[in-house]
């Protein structure tokens, strides 16, 4: 049955293989008369894309997105937007020697157990390079958010964490984060992951990474309880990311050891507006938007795609070795960032939206009939 | 827009606050001719019953579940079943004094802001009694899982984590769990959190925790890529729980500091069947389920209700202080245990029928074709 | 799979059978702050109700309408409304001796087939039965509808067409249509009906008949192209009405004989706003509003259970005959009448909640962003 | 809100401007392991494509279609297939004197309304070009249907009535309905028609037209009560096609003027098979196919661009004259016909796969349980 939608209100449909001649999605939702041109998509895509640095895989792809329906003189219309991007360096024959082998911690075995047949070349449909199309409707996303509640919206994301090491958040400065090849917030840190990563990318290896993703400027009332609710949608959203294992809000697991006392954001009024004096809740109170900042983080495991020999088996059910080459990010965590950015922006879009009807307009203050 | 609904093709929906006359469910989807009484859904809506112990709420609720459609002479006819539960024991006054503050750590601001009224008494609809319904639609979904794959499935949970004190893993005995207050495994741990708990109580505190779901006996495939992973469902369905605030599948957070050798669970043949070295992956890759064990927990907040006053706000824009008195729970995360595994049942009940459609069952005769 | 929910924004889902001990319905998405009382809702539940003259079945059901949730203070909170009726005169020794047989023109052969059980006991959840919750949800449908767009809404019905028998158009009146028991707006008419239906009933035969749904003060706009189209969603929500056999939009069937000159309606300016000069369009262009009164048809065919002996099989793969006593409408179609305007009043709150989002308020003007 | 879908278990979106670069879809819910190739879906295509007589439009497009994804070495993968066709023969420059005119009959004037920007040319989205992509979902579905239910089912339609001039059914030969270009069922009335639409073209003019759609081979059974009846979904996808304003399943409207005893179909024992002595229900009883065929028919308004001048406004609400030139079907009902064949077979697909899952076929290995 379909799983390749997200949304209800901005609902968008990913396809593509990762070696196919193309990959794309339509986004259907969208309302009319928001400015939407290729140049604004493709800023979110250039941050995703691989080849980037000597931290990320290096396949070179263009990457560049064209818009095939939806926009009419500048403007979305309010019917689909169809966005489209051609792969142009696949190497297909990479994956020829291992077709056969499952490959541990990918989903070469699973597919081939559900669907009896698969596209063994660079992961097929389960390869990160379907988020190149949550990026770009990450960045429809942030138009809507944008035209519905004002500029003053940001969705932003941080690697906070790489392999056993984490930043200090004393540290944490925004800029920082579009100054170095990780998307760190801390200076000092990136600086010492540079070699950390070097090394590990030299020895074939791969780390782990955990993400950070904040929303500012988001009223109060987005969500939809009791199961529709922002966190959950949220947790959904973030853990269908490839290579997600965790989904943490606000405190997260470390709520698992607070007391009330601690946990609970107490409330004082400034002027005719509550107050919170922390944010535990990470931005969202019984599913719903609080109107502080929404904080999110995800886990992303170690990319499985290393040149150390696994045992492993094959589709005749014979048992085998593996050893992954090809061109792999040696921290998959890294690309994550603007991935993440984009589910969150794009739930929020949906949320905004589920409550407002494609007839929102203007700079509104949801959470008020 | 409707958020009271989950699952696709073994569909639910609840309704009804925690004082008004009764809460109910309606689940849409479940095959025919599945065997079914009232006694097999009661048995789990007793263990998630407030009242058990002086470690849960004092609120005495029979939670008599009657079905009122949907079975016909003892087996279910594939039309919708319909579940209720009186509410007897809902002592609304002492939720009169707290009318128009709001409670930090709940969902009373929010609510307020978002529909502009709300029913104040025990939280209303943002109440944890709803999870009753959660309870009884996942012993629905049990049977499904029965039904469908067999009496191999079991769907256990189990507290691992109360406040800053964990479980010894090695200590880990599933005959435990049944034995104890706590649905704690670990049979010396349950001892010194009975002390921990009730100093806890006493002075008026709470505590947050952690809650681990796994489900043996589910075959390769389930899930839907790339949006309706297994994965990304059970995070939805969890942190869809009322006070969750964070959800991890396998290895979780722990696999963002772990290497690529360290994290890719290896592959051997055991006779016709892959058998994987080690569960990392918690039983999920690539969004679908590998055969293996489904592995997944969650961190549930401490109870917001405590008897320390807190600083807050009223609908009046004033500051104010509260103290909640009344029926609470001092550690809300051992209620969540029957609810998580009531959740995982629902979200693989889901999947089992995605995948094999309503008529998946042999002893069903469904069109003949 | 689930079957038994309409709607996106105003979503409901009903459940119960025939002769269960209730039957229900639960509406989510209805916007809060409403004033909503339980006999608002009854005075649609009376109109509907069997038993009222003698051209209805003689089933004596109070149909009495509770509310157990979504509702506070008088108001809508925004949750999900859980109504609920019991089922008082259902007489199932009535349908013993036919139990095995399949009725014609009833729902027992495929029902059987598609289920491998069924609850034969007035038809069990394929009865008419069912209709009154449809009811029910029309009278909420219409609370929305006024509360978004003001008091200038009416969706009104009319039984057109009684067996081989039309009403002239020229006396069509809708105060008359309350003034008799067929809901006739042609007094002429509904008079000769009277010894019409009376021969037909005393016969223990039944006749067809055709239903007419208006709406006006509806605004131009509502309906999300190219497949969730105003008049394609009333198709669905008139043709899952029991019986009904034929949809008609605006000319309907007789647009096919027509000639582009005749059928397109021509436009001039009426102050600033724009007006048509006929309404061959059914008050739907592309799939949306024109402003204009919404009109659809539909057919019902002749109720199959009669007392004339009728050729069949049973269970057994047995060849039979049946008649098919018991308490039947000799028409249909005039009960017919009431769920219509209720299903009509759905699909367009479904859509003015669709285009607006749950935030709307006041007598808002649908179609200007 | 999103609208562009259609379908639950084989759910497929459209995308696509009449003359934008491309039109496309996106199904999701194939099942694995079907062989497909380009140019089975291109046969049907061909059937709808316009410039293939003086009947249809002059606009010669070659509509050839590309799949991006979704199969691989021949065979679907179970992954979303991306079906697109670019326009090569839109000529925009033939609406430029109409831009801001509203045509009567048309899409205009609620587009504009609704959305406050439409893509004029040719009618944008709201243009039957979309219709080509309902055309080449529709081949797919085909085979679904032959996938899981075997090659006895066919879906065929034909036209039964140009204007006001009907077809004797004594006439009816499928053979005939390939050897004509009105894919008319009766040769004599096939002539005829040739005469009527030359003198009705050539006037300027336009004639409106009913098509019957007929599935044979269908198992009992299929139909999701109460909502998604197999009627219900027939009706909304046929109305949901462009200028369709009613919609019949068996009897249809003459169901109205029946008695119960000429309604109902009677039923006697084939060997072990029950069998039906008539029709009337259109092989559909209690929204559930019975094993006969399946048979729906849709009334099609003439096309609404002609050449006589016909009153209307435009933007600035002034009040004007149109004469619609450029390149129009005189009878927009022949190219329904294929139009309404693929949305038969894509509701039956949906339905198969809606009651067996996506693991309906033997030839799928699909997670051995």
């Amino acid at each position: 049955m379909p799983g390749n939608s997200f949304g209800i209100a901005f609902r968008y449909t990913t396809w593509g293989e990762s070696h196919g001649p193309a990959i794309g999605c339509v986004i259907d939702g969208v309302p009319p008369r928001i400015p939407l041109t290729e140049s604004e998509i493709q800023v979110y895509l250039d941050k995703r894309r691989p080849g980037g640095s000597r931290f990320t895989s290096q396949r070179r792809e263009a990457d560049q997105v064209r818009i095939l329906s939806g926009v009419f003189d500048g403007q979305t219309t309010g019917t689909p937007l169809a966005l489209e991007i051609e792969n142009t360096d696949s190497r297909s024959k990479d994956y020829e020697e291992n077709r056969e082998k499952f490959r541990p911690g990918h989903a070469d075995y699973t597919y081939w157990q559900k669907y009896g047949i698969r596209d063994h070349r660079g992961g097929g449909r389960s390869s990160a390079r379907e988020t190149a199309m949550r990026v770009a409707a990450g960045a429809v996303a942030r138009k809507v958010l944008h035209h519905v509640l004002g500029d003053g919206v940001t969705v932003r994301g941080a690697l906070i964490q790489m392999g056993p090491h984490k930043i200090d958040r004393d540290n944490w400065d925004w800029a920082t984060v579009e100054a170095n090849p990780f998307w760190c917030p801390d200076a000092t840190a990136a600086k010492a992951w540079e070699k950390h990563l070097d090394a590990v990318r030299k020895a074939g290896s791969s780390l782990g990474a955990m993400i950070e993703v904040v929303a500012t400027g988001i009223p109060v009332g987005l969500g939809e309880p009791v199961y529709d609710k922002l966190d959950a949608d949220l947790a959904k959203a973030l853990m269908s990311i490839n290579a997600v294992k965790a989904v943490e809000i606000g405190a997260g697991i470390e709520a698992a050891a607070l007391t009330g006392e601690e946990n609970a954001d107490e409330m004082r009024m400034d002027g005719d507006s509550v107050r919170f004096l922390s944010n535990k809740a990470g931005g969202i109170l019984g599913g719903l938007s609080t109107g502080q900042d929404i904080v999110a983080r995800f886990a992303v495991k170690p990319t499985s795609s290393i040149l150390t020999p696994r045992r492993t088996a094959d589709i005749h059910g014979d048992e085998t070795e593996i050893v992954t080459k090809g061109r792999h990010d040696p921290c998959v965590g890294i690309r994550a960032v603007p991935v993440g950015e984009a589910m969150m922006a794009i739930v929020l879009a949906d949320h905004v939206l589920r409550h407002r009807g494609a007839a929102s307009s203007g700079a509104v203050r949801v959470g008020q009939y």
